[in-house]
């Protein structure tokens, strides 16, 4: 009898399912929509539905099933409450009940996407087993999980690894989404980057092909930088300033093995990792100097593998 | 036979040795001067004396001895290496088998200060038992201990906690001891406070009773400010704007149970207490916002209970 497991990546747009092999290897992913509508009531059913259509096509019976790892982009506590999931719609309740509920299926884990995510290359990217990593990632907003002794580390209310609401700029006077001013997200973020970029095409009047765009977008700054345009550069350079410290200032808390940058933002490669490395190495405690740094491996990915490893490693802790 | 073990915090001025019992119970503490002339030379060995003098007046024998635990001003390797000491004139040598050939005891244990001073905290301070605890050490320098899972979180690099390098300014021109620019500890330590406070009393013609001191300390300056003088009390809101700012960026990473306040500076108690939780109130993710901030109960004590309680967990770890 073969075992099964799934991961399942619950995002604003698309949810990513995964099906896994008993020793966690990736037999297939697949994509399906996400359906806000009515607050979301129908994520869940659609699921399950995707889940037991992927059964029914390989002729999977539900007693082969190990279990279903979930992650949204929202807190969720480590027994599985989800404290309000903004992109879906979704309110506070237990996510893991709600689920075992539709599914029939009992062992269900759920946790935050960043947090998955970061579990997820570490188990399967570069950073294999190097003991303790913090990933970030750049995406719509900042997230972020923190890896020690190859664990995710939650924190006493599961905000360990919100290095986007950092607080990097004192004197900023915008809110952030989070309702803090000069959080890391403002900066950072796909987001923060067209906010800062609009900053700066607004202080100066330097002639740039920024400005010739009738949409601005992250990836507009990137590709226009790595081009050479000189205000796409300083804007690049201010962005990679306050992230390279952001993650010097993580390591003074927790000194980890190795630093991992994700999310959409990454795809701007080694242009972008070069900038944070060298503003890290001017930040960072002379200790955690060489504290290596590099881009995400597993793309979109990282989701669904976090997913399976929580429930993996929740069948170890029984075994 | 009853068993006993050593705890030796070892500063820059005097050398404080605590006698336990078996199961951590202190049965009496004491003093020995810090003799730093010649590189350091006489310090262990002087150490040993202390604790064989001791051991003579109680009548207790060396293989009654459970253990002895050190902890100096210093980085310290896991397995006892310490990577220089300035204060002690110590360069790089490994503590721990230094300190068994000298004193013939097998169990040694040797930590950094403020992580063992952060150890004694949570092992016998008010938040014992509450799983994670960040202190910061508000001293001559600004140090730090990250607990997690009741355990010292060393780090990749032994730099965990290093809270006192956390950049907080990103335009400060003036270099800090570790060589980079704009550390809390160049704020919030006691030398940061009083480098503030000229800053502060030079760009401003404020009257201040300030002035009229002849050598400006930090104790000055905050118990200026009690007594209501108002440039004084305008230095003590900008060295807790930043002290809360960054212990709010510590929760972002690790969101721990709780956060002690000690060193020095933290004597000037409810008074320092009430502003640090009011800037850390702003400036923490909300999920964080109702972290408990405390002032240290131990005073200059938390350094041998920190160090017992590494011989006692080392044992442990054995049975």
């Amino acid at each position: 009898m073969s075992n099964y497991c799934f991961g399942v990546d619950i995002g604003g747009t698309s949810i990513k399912i995964g099906i896994f092999d008993k020793i966690g290897e990736l037999l297939e992913h697949w994509e399906i929509p996400t359906r806000k509508e009515n607050g979301g009531e129908n994520v869940l059913p659609d699921v399950w539905q995707a889940i037991q259509k992927k059964m029914e096509e390989r002729g999977i019976r539900k007693e082969e099933i190990l279990g279903i790892g979930l992650d949204a982009p929202g807190p969720v506590s480590e027994d599985g409450i989800i404290y309000g999931c903004v992109n879906m719609g979704w309110g506070t309740f237990h996510l893991v009940e709600a689920f075992q509920k539709i599914s029939g299926v009992s062992l269900i884990k759920a946790c935050n996407d960043a947090k998955v995510a970061a579990l997820g290359e570490y188990w399967k990217g570069p950073c294999q087993g190097c003991g303790s990593m913090v990933m970030v990632t750049l995406g719509t907003g900042v997230g972020g999980g923190v890896i020690l002794d190859g664990r995710i580390w939650m924190g006493a209310n599961g905000a360990a690894g919100e290095i986007g609401h950092l607080t990097m700029l004192s004197n900023e006077e915008e809110s952030c989404n989070c309702g803090k001013k000069g959080c890391l997200e403002q900066i950072a973020s796909a987001t923060g980057i067209v906010r800062i970029a609009k900053k700066f095409l607004a202080q100066q009047d330097t002639p740039s092909t920024l400005r010739n765009l009738p949409e601005l977008t992250a990836k507009d700054v990137l590709d226009t930088a790595k081009e050479g345009d000189g205000l796409a550069l300083e804007i690049v350079e201010y962005v990679c300033k306050y992230l390279g410290m952001a993650l010097a200032n993580v390591c003074c808390v927790v000194d980890v093995n190795r630093i991992i940058i994700g999310g959409g933002v990454s795809k701007a490669g080694e242009f972008l990792l070069e900038k944070i490395k060298k503003n890290f190495n001017m930040y960072a405690f002379h200790s955690c100097r060489e504290t290596e740094i590099s881009i995400a491996s597993l793309g979109n990915l990282a989701g669904i593998y976090g997913c399976v490893k929580m429930v993996l490693e929740e069948i170890e802790k029984g075994a």
